[in-house]
């Protein structure tokens, strides 16, 4: 369906490939999410005008090690110097759009000629088959490729992400990109797509920092027919899957952390809710210790802004009743807990508010040691 | 002015003293800022209604080890039998009220027999030179005790405090309890009080997490007349020292970390800014690293929520400029900055907006792997 290439580039990581590429002869449609932050990297400023610009790409170049953000004008203008020889090498006409995308280090300018000088190589090394290359190359603190399809006949979704770090809601320096042949109204894909976005990706959190170069490509090459439900409960499983991945691979975590808020007063309370207790520096180093701390969950709670009422709280970690009333539950094995959080690798808490029917699902990681080591070493 | 005691309870700890209180046989005033946290402590209820209820106070009683917090209807009578017996004890009237504080862990009950079986203790050993002692009952993860002092002629302020862990604006396990002579209208006093918090202790973050506890007492014995401006300052001086030895002794710290926002087009701009760059686990763990990675600050800028101009912001690490027009500062050299860091125990940045003449100053610390150790292990 699409092709894809890899190549070493050397724009920051030595001996592996940085610089990667998903092309595609016949033209394909488009649509994306992208970062809050409102400083954005030059590619994402880039790529967001092309989707208002064209209606048909027929490649999308990213890169890792540089996240060609904090830039400034020049940021913009090697974006369009890389579009230029993209067009040449790869011939493509001027009615089609490029997209592009980068992850890495902020601030440093993008070293553009040993881009444009791989691009001839890139081209040379396509082929359907190396989505795994293409997937480690967009890697940065990441420890495996992530990758996850779906297929029933002749109906297909790629998925590949990138993401260890930066990660919370609003697209954490995470790079998406997911591939599909469905053949269904685009607007009515973009609105789907937009929705589960909201509760994959934007629902995951590693350090609550919302990276300036988050961006969640859905590429569509409209070949089978497929039913509206089909198409959204595979897409769904294809975002999920991608980005517990992304959590899983949290910078030295040790736990996937999945947390459901339900009877909530409102979905937007019920969401409010987990993304305080997934950001918790305090919950999140609990984890790491196997501490049923339960304490610190409800404090967390208090301080989501939203109005609840602590003495209906229910809290469980996997299926052991903790808290009941807003108090410890009475029959509370601590030990028990303790066990279930050092034996699993991925454990779950649930809130119940007692306040309404609403829910929200949540993933978040631990807090370690690691996490301090790799990001008080990354740069230096 | 007034007396102090504190005594061994065995709430938690074990050879030192964990039960304190302030106690005055002249009755004085009081006012209060509490956590703005749902879900309050019952010693944080039982104290706000006091305020309420009551004009003049005679004693505060403090504890540490057991945070009275999530513990229902139980936490509150705890409350009123410490009352009663303090009452009887302390041969308090009904006309004069009594306070409480808490601080520990959240989600036991509090064990009130050991706490009242120590009142008479407490009673005997009362003395105004006990402040140190005092200071000292209540800590928990604090490494040292937090007292400072403001004396001229016969005006005096006295402050002490503890917190070192779940310290973010808005009262993180932060107790304070502040004294005062100056015989000024108390609702002044208490407008001036509360303005002063909100710059001082409120502009502070060690973790983001904003407790179940937090509360700044300032107690008043109206006896020397002083003008109002040497009331503020003073006030002021004492709170800014508190706060700041209180990020100084955040958990696992090694850095102050002093954060100016400048020219920003609303205070309420520059506050946010300030506590986004200040709550920043990427931002916090590149301190620990001293590693000046100014592009995870201004991501944390652009995570503000705040419309800036990325093109016009400039940053400061202490006297280095790094940043001109919202990329590398031509001049910036990574080295010279990095000595900086590692040289310094209190260092700061300055984010200049270029966008308006508002301001706000905050303190926080890094992220180190102490910290996690510290929170990994506080119950275990």
């Amino acid at each position: 369906m699409f092709k894809f290439s890899a190549v070493s580039a050397q724009i920051k990581y030595k001996k592996r490939e940085d610089l990667g590429i998903i092309y595609s002869n016949d033209p394909f449609y488009c649509t994306g999410v992208f970062t809050k932050n409102k400083v954005k990297a030059a590619p994402v400023i880039y790529s967001q005008n092309m989707l208002k610009k064209y209606k048909l790409f027929k490649a999308l170049i990213v890169n890792s090690g540089n996240a060609n953000a904090c830039t400034g004008k020049d940021g913009l203008e090697d974006c369009f110097l890389i579009e230029d020889k993209i067009r040449k090498i790869f011939k493509i006409d001027k009615q089609f759009g490029i997209l592009q995308a980068s992850t890495g280090v902020i601030g440093v300018k993008l070293p553009v000629e040993r881009i444009i000088s791989k691009l001839d190589k890139l081209k040379e090394n396509l082929d359907e088959k190396n989505l795994e290359i293409f997937a480690r190359a967009i890697m940065t603190t990441d420890t495996f490729p992530k990758i996850t399809k779906y297929q029933s006949n002749e109906f297909k979704i790629i998925g590949v992400a990138k993401g260890a770090g930066m990660i919370h809601p609003n697209m954490a320096t995470m790079l998406s990109f997911i591939m599909t042949n469905a053949d269904l109204p685009i607007t009515l894909i973009d609105s789907i797509f937009k929705n589960i976005v909201n509760k994959t990706f934007n629902s995951i959190s590693v350090d609550g920092d919302t990276s300036t170069n988050d961006s969640v490509f859905l590429l569509i090459k409209p070949e089978v027919k497929v039913s509206k439900s089909r198409f959204k409960s595979s897409l769904f499983e294809i975002c999920h899957n991608l980005s517990k991945m992304i959590v899983k691979d949290g910078e030295g975590s040790t736990k996937l952390i999945k947390i459901i808020v339900k009877n909530a007063p409102s979905t937007n309370a019920a969401k409010t809710i987990c993304e305080k207790i997934a950001t918790s520096p305090l919950v999140k180093t609990a984890f790491f210790g196997n501490d049923p701390n339960w304490g610190r969950i409800l404090c967390a709670i208090g301080n989501s802004n939203i109005e609840v009422d602590p003495e209906k709280i229910e809290l469980y970690f996997g299926d052991f009743k903790v808290v009941e009333n807003g108090k410890e539950y009475s029959k509370f094995n601590e030990n028990e807990v303790q066990n279930y959080l050092r034996e699993n690798r991925e454990v779950g808490i649930t809130v119940d508010l007692n306040l309404g029917n609403k829910r929200w699902e949540y993933y978040t990681c631990d807090f370690s040691y690691d996490y301090v080591r790799i990001n008080a070493e990354y740069r230096t």
